[in-house]
């Protein structure tokens, strides 16, 4: 049986886009070496940690380090998270969406030696962790809960994947096979295998895409098992480590977690909320996804719709980041979104656009390329500084340096991108989002080739019984003016389906410069027609500056705005307003302009407008309460928005992305 | 030398007020014998953790059997916080002002029987710390920075000065001094002695205190010592911690606090910020206010009015409560009074009561009685539920039982009052301010009788050469009419001085029904002349509603109003308002009324006013954003405030003090 695949080899398309293009270099030219630097303990860097605790490592990486030991090519012990492998693997995947954008013979040579490296660090019997293998070979599968072995595995599952395609390369794909037989062989369903399942979703997806090169069905089983166990026995975690008789925990107190923490509370498929560890949901999400969409199973369809309705239209934030609180990193309840407590790691933004991505795969509904877009293009790349050097962890709506620096509820919320972090997830798994952004583009099915993002590219696409090259070409996210050309060797009939966003309210498509005849479902306009080489489809989204309000249950946002235009969320910095974002106020007659400015933050359209600004002098002298004040009096002030994503590139200051608006 | 205390003796207050009354008959009746119980392990109470630590002893007190342990009666170890023995310290103070109040010698009996125990529990060098005694003994002193041994012997101090005062007995000053003189031996500037101080400041309360009744002015030098030791070598602490050779934690990871959380990142009368854990700030300017007023320290006193000034215009929240913030139950920086994360301990709240009535021993100014009511009047007594048997310890100002149940970092704002916790600071805390709330009401000095606080009473008051009879009706805080009448054996010349409280924009004064001649200063009406016996003094303190505004640069309650009557701060409640509080807001021209309602939570001034709610269906499906929503819409309803201290006695829901406010 052919596996269905409408996801769009990257190899065939080839971004031209002037926003990405730049964070595509920066990855290849800047994160891709110093993360090698960094695994390898030779970046002269500081390395953070990520939260003010000291039991977290972060005196160096020592990833390869540990690779290298496991292999018996020198001696000693594991150094860092048990996880740290997982740093290898996601530098390694990124390399593999880079070189596939671009050849590099230089880099493939020193992935090449990585891989030597981890197929030596494997032990025969396919398993694979430097952790377990170092130090703990009798723990090995004994505590999942906190052991994140399968998570590991996922990762250099999904990395092997991307180098097999990136190259042709068959010893990757054999290791990662080795070590998914491995875990095939110890867990399941059968007597004496383990019936159970990972403390971190993530094998899930890797077992999934193995699945999809090797054409091996019992790695999508294995994955559909881990996903339809979780939650059914859902002590497996906890007993698990009561039964083990060494009691030395290796991530300190995390067997304190909770259920939901770790998606456990109850079966996936009767999961309704989106509840625990973000990440760890939208990973788990990701798999479900894609498995609901490989063996076209309607009851795991469900579960992701289920779940993503609740993600979206309850619990995410109008920059695309997830996660309300710190504790646990993790959701909360319904319409809880606190701008300035809250965690949205860029890890979850980016799992998010895989959830999304997966989605679209099974339904071509703009529900879900609408987030994807939302998350990509704000809190996933406000993850990154504009040189490409220093990361966020946290991407908070609103800041105050003085509560960072003095409210220790606070603290996790950084006011600059530090360089590296002792849990180093974050930038790696931002690297590979971005090398393969191009992924995400477009998906082909039914004769259909629909187009999920506007970003200028040249895709090579494979249709029911033809291949067609289509350029798109559009000065994105800053114009919504969009212009695809398509080439055919002969007259073709097919569909075309363009997503019309959600932040666009008026737009005009036209083939060869006239109106053409679509029809609009789901969030998306179907060209049906004999295409012939050299047409030329413009689209023209009207990128209009948009004032969003937010639910009034979220408490935090009620009586104030977010402007957005195009795909990007706005923000006030206080390098351009002063300081007190708060008392600043929209009017209600207030009008919006727009500027390209190619000198500030690498280019970007800011937005200005007239505001007022509170005057605390007039009614308060140093009163901290006053009876029946009077009106309070307001000042003019012209103030300057800046795409949210490029805030915190200039001075430490104040930064909010809702304003008081008069209503 | 006479020691000059203006300080009125409680023995000469009488209570009478329908208000106070209440909580007095309440500590007499349901606390203290319900704490004993508790303090010997007889309740069948649930002792909850006031935090989700399982470091937190919960099980039982056990603190009557430490004693007994410490006193060789039994045998087995110390169970418990190191600082167990506070709760039967301040379990014994509040009984000494029950006994004040009102003669009970069933009660008497069972506080000398403790007495007798504390006697027996004392080593024969004066050390008295029952974990140390029994676990610990060639610790002591050493681990000053988590011991808690100096902050027991303060509140050991201040109960048996109680004690002494109440009953004249001088078995417990006798223990009392004993342990000073034992202090006095191991601490001080010279050589061979200690020259540090403790981790909580209590002892220089209490050395203080044993001073004025036993006139030793070792103990005096000792508390100005160890407040002007404080912050002089601001590693001491940790440095004694370093230097133990037996390394074991007494108080888990306090030794990663900074030295803010102790007050001693530099020397107290260098401090002009309030910084750190609340509580312990408050201790410290309680002594530092006592000692600068038996010193006449006109250093000292400044330092407290720097303190003092930053406290009640930076970081106090409008109910008198401070500490924004869980972490560290602390200060964090100006103007930072979150609603809804914040600690406001009662403990804190009744603390700064203690240090505004020490203040009014040196400057009788309204800066420090407002305060002392806004205090007393709302976060300390709400840290009491109205049965008398459960208790706050955080008095939070906005709640969502949602929050509460599901965000970690909300977890400490509880939505009811437990009925005890393991470490029971707050509950007996209160009881002795209850009980001796008398204290507070005047002061007498330069022939001036002080009414700071309005109460009904009875009091006999010692004048220059004189004694006078005052007795206040009144039926505060429902009212502001107040009477005054005079019992004088002869017609004598004094200045009675009133303080006109800030909550009050209109009043009258009357002499027999006629206005009377009197100068304002600082907050007090006084008026001097030849009093008469049967004199009657008129107070009319205009008690209308006023809706208080904070500082625009509190960020969380720009564009909200609380409402104040009296000396009450209002609240809205789910009980009376059904959910979603935040959106509720009060109109332009909103006209309040109040109406005593005898049958509610146990008879209070309620405040109705007709305000509007937004209507989210009207905008709202199930969207989370979207753009450019029209105006929403509202419907009419007619709300109900309740006094703030009186919230949470009736079904769990969501309460909140700062609604929002058209402008």
């Amino acid at each position: 049986m052919k596996i269905i695949n409408n996801e769009v080899d990257l190899k065939k398309i080839h971004i031209k886009d002037k926003f990405w293009s730049k964070y595509i270099s920066l990855v290849k030219n800047e994160m891709i070496p110093y993360q090698w630097q960094v695994l390898n303990d030779e970046a002269n860097i500081k390395i953070e940690r990520e939260r003010n605790d000291k039991n977290i490592p972060a005196e160096k990486s020592h990833a390869i380090e540990n690779f290298k030991i496991a292999a018996g090519l020198k001696s000693g012990h594991h150094y860092g998270y048990v996880f740290q492998d997982s740093d290898v693997y996601k530098w390694l995947e990124a390399v593999s969406y880079s070189l596939t954008n671009e050849k590099d013979p230089e880099l493939e040579k020193i992935a090449d030696s990585v891989i030597d490296l981890i197929e030596l660090a494997q032990e025969k019997d396919g398993y694979l962790d430097t952790y377990f293998t170092i130090d703990a070979p009798e723990r090995k599968f004994k505590r999942l809960l906190e052991s994140h072995e399968l998570y590991c595995a996922g990762h250099f599952m999904e990395a092997a994947v991307a180098y097999y395609n990136a190259t042709g390369k068959n010893k990757v794909l054999s290791i990662a096979s080795k070590l998914a037989d491995c875990i095939c062989k110890c867990f399941g369903p059968e007597e004496g295998k383990i019936h159970g399942y990972d403390g971190h979703e993530e094998v899930e997806i890797g077992l999934a895409k193995l699945y999809v090169v090797t054409e091996n069905k019992k790695y999508l089983e294995m994955s559909e098992y881990f996903l339809k166990q979780r939650g059914k026995d859902s002590d497996f975690l906890y007993e698990q480590l009561e039964k083990d008789i060494n009691k030395e925990e290796i991530i300190k107190g995390m067997n304190t977690s909770e259920k939901k923490y770790f998606q456990v509370h109850k079966p996936v498929l009767d999961q309704d909320t989106a509840e625990g560890h973000a990440v760890r949901l939208v990973y788990m999400c990701t798999a479900l996804a894609d498995v609901a969409y490989l063996t076209k199973d309607a009851e795991m369809l469900a579960a992701c719709k289920r779940l993503w309705t609740n993600i979206t239209k309850k619990r995410m934030y109008v920059t695309g980041g997830i996660g309300s609180t710190v504790s646990g990193e993790a959701f909360t309840f319904d319409y809880d979104l606190p701008n300035d407590t809250m965690y949205c790691e860029t890890c979850a933004s980016v799992g998010l656009a895989f959830f999304a991505h997966n989605m679209l795969k099974s339904e071509p509904s703009s529900i879900y390329s609408n987030v994807l877009e939302r998350s990509l293009y704000n809190s996933s790349i406000s993850g990154m500084a504009l040189d490409g050097k220093h990361f966020f962890y946290v991407n908070p709506l609103e800041v105050d340096p003085k509560a960072s620096k003095y409210d220790p509820t606070k603290s996790h919320v950084k006011v600059t991108r530090p360089s590296w972090f002792g849990c180093a997830c974050c930038p790696p798994n931002l690297a590979r989002t971005l090398t393969s952004i191009g992924k995400y583009v477009y998906t082909v099915s039914n004769n259909t080739v629909y187009t999920h993002l506007y970003m200028a590219n040249e895709a090579e696409l494979s249709l029911n019984n033809s291949t067609i090259l289509l350029k798109q070409e559009t000065n994105y996210p800053w114009s919504g003016n969009i212009k695809i050309s398509l080439k055919v060797d002969q007259t073709t009939n097919f569909t075309m389906a363009f997503r019309l966003p959600d932040w666009c309210h008026s737009y005009t498509i036209k083939l060869n410069g006239e109106n053409v005849d679509y029809k609009i479902s789901d969030g998306y306009a179907y060209i049906t027609k004999d295409f012939k080489n050299s047409d030329l489809i413009e689209i023209n989204l009207e990128m209009e500056i948009h004032e969003i309000s937010a639910n009034p249950h979220i408490k935090d946002d009620l009586g104030k705005v977010a402007l957005q235009r195009g795909p990007l969320v706005y923000c006030l910095e206080e390098s351009d307003n002063g300081d007190n974002l708060h008392l600043i106020k929209l009017t209600k007659d207030v009008k919006y302009e727009c500027e390209y400015d190619p000198n500030l933050l690498g280019g970007i359209a800011k937005i200005t407008c007239n505001a007022k600004k509170l005057i605390v002098s007039d009614n308060w002298n140093d009163d901290l309460y006053i009876a029946d004040a009077k009106a309070p009096k307001y000042e003019n002030k012209k103030i300057t928005f800046i795409p949210y994503y490029s805030w915190a590139n200039r001075e430490i200051g104040e930064m909010k992305v809702w304003i008081n608006k008069d209503i």
